[in-house]
């Protein structure tokens, strides 16, 4: 029997030939980022810059906003750590089914979370009622965009209320866009644009992880318009935060534009060719999502079925909002998504 | 003109030929952890196992003690600042001058230190009226052991008395033995070897950063006899927090006790040469100090001075509880530790 229920990606206690459970880029990183890493590693008999300099002024120029709005993070994860433990939030606001670290972080700052309830019926997508939801009492709203693990874009002019909701009731908004490179176009639909021309407290989650598939290097940042707020984080974390192999796989990363091209590419072809390979199998509905991976109603035996033909998949049953028989995979190469095809198959014409 | 006063090993802001301001191991990483830190960069596609298996079974094998008496940083930094989120210590104690992490995290959970003040002319040794700051008020007490900037050791007796002192008034003991493996049977004088007999909470602080030379990489470890609170540690972190090349670079660097012999060898000789060539420069005293760097009071040029000929030295005067003309250098390899004296003789031979 697997070890489910717990992060996606523990392939330590679990023997499996193929790992659909996270969503990461399957490219692997940028050939230069790779270089760039080793390279790293022949330096790591010195400190890391704990200023990340070099790492800073080049996501500045990538997005377009001034090096002091910008914080490095051990990953993503990290800084949602560092921003509860900064802001203490009594009440968070978050959805469901979203990331679960954000709940982490609030309950290990003292805080507890209320959720808004995401429905199967409405594609999980966030509806106008959302705005009722956020308060006086609202000290944060964690929006998760596309969401993670429904892969659903929040409707843009949603996005700009839930801006303007925020600034009257005082409330930070933390959007995390780690999945938001997969999509094509998706700066355009990146709140990274609204930061200068908001009252509000605005932050912006970006991860290296996903896109550059580096989980195992740990690279992550936020953007913010509230330098006052980033200067309250950076107290809350340890100077040397970042490694030197993610310093310099990181920069190397962000000048890989065929990079970029590739993944989006592979991303689309592949997205339409598991569409095509998820008919006719156990699997009941699919969630037209936009980022790189692909979320799905199946009956409740698919996880164990998979693990047995040596394929580990997200099994969500154990995150708020979802039940039985809600699954996640990660799009992968040609060739692996051609595996999982064929074991949805062989497990459709096994004998009941 | 440099920039001083930050943190030791700010190579990136400085232009020069010899960092002596870090104390970290000069022999580099031992090389089966160089390759283990490439095999990881290999690897780095995956997240890294976030119970850190392997690492954490050979550290248990090697100071004897339980798995789950450990748990893994982003650097030994990065567990001090989570102890103080979960804790929230309203007092700490800890000695002045003494590593400034410790101060800066409890600050950054809402704390405050007191300090116990070491003097010049008692070696900046602890002495035994330190049983008198421990009082019911004090929620935790940081010791750094050897201390650092000066290199001294506690005595053992009044270090099992501090232990005595602690239980009495439930403060928690947090000894950091980062340096601890370059003193010569450090391991007799470590308190690991306590925690099974006391009926305090102990935790002790363990870096691969110094003995290992892997600064660049992020990682370290606690131990403790308190598993519950080893557990609201680690509630106040990511799961994910170790890299994947840093956990398996640190298993490797547990296995090579030749190259620790190496190290204590190296660092007694070049003690010694360090001493001689101290002599007759602008020196005025050195502290006797038992890890792998020298504390020593000189004038207040020095660091401009060996700045102007290529070397960084840490100037100790923005420590609290030290002045204007106290530096802390590294001991490094021969060839280096002979530049520095060689600049120390020249600046000594300059007109005035």
């Amino acid at each position: 029997m697997a070890m489910k229920y717990m992060h996606g990606g523990d392939i330590y206690t679990n023997q499996i030939d193929y790992d659909f459970s996270v969503n990461i880029n399957p490219l692997g990183m940028p050939l230069k980022s790779i270089a760039a890493a080793h390279e790293g590693i022949a330096m790591a008999g010195r400190y890391p810059d704990y200023r990340c300099t070099m790492l800073k002024s080049a996501i500045a120029e990538k997005i377009a906003v001034d090096e002091e709005d910008i914080i490095l993070g051990n990953g993503a994860a990290e800084l949602i750590y560092a921003l509860c433990h900064a802001v203490k939030p009594a009440n968070a606001l978050t959805v469901a089914p979203t990331f679960q670290e954000y709940e982490e972080a609030v309950n290990a700052s003292g805080g507890s979370v209320k959720y808004y309830m995401l429905c199967g019926e409405d594609e999980f997508d966030i509806g106008n009622n959302i705005l009722e939801h956020i308060t006086d009492d609202t000290d944060i709203f964690f929006l998760c965009n596309p969401n993670n693990p429904t892969g659903r874009l929040i409707n843009h002019d949603l996005l700009q209320d839930i801006i303007g909701k925020c600034e009257e009731t005082d409330t930070i908004l933390c959007v995390d866009e780690s999945f938001l490179p997969f999509v094509r176009n998706g700066s355009a639909l990146s709140v990274i644009g609204k930061l200068g021309i908001s009252r509000g407290s605005i932050l912006v989650i970006r991860s290296f992880t996903k896109i550059y598939g580096m989980p195992g290097l740990r690279l992550g940042y936020m953007v913010s318009n509230d330098r006052e707020l980033l200067n309250r984080i950076r107290c809350q974390i340890q100077p040397w935060n970042v490694s030197i192999p993610a310093q310099m796989a990181g920069r190397e990363a962000l000048y890989d534009d065929e990079y970029i091209e590739k993944t989006l590419d592979m991303t689309e072809i592949e997205r339409i060719y598991l569409n095509e390979g998820f008919k006719n199998v156990r699997i009941k509905k699919v969630y037209n999502g936009s980022a790189n991976f692909m979320f799905f109603l199946a009956d409740e035996m698919l996880y164990d079925d998979l693990y047995e033909q040596g394929f580990m998949i997200r099994d969500c049953s154990n995150m708020k909002g979802l039940c039985e028989g809600y699954y996640r995979i990660g799009i992968r190469s040609h060739s692996e998504n051609q595996m999982l095809v064929r074991a949805l198959k062989r497990i459709e014409n096994k004998e009941p």
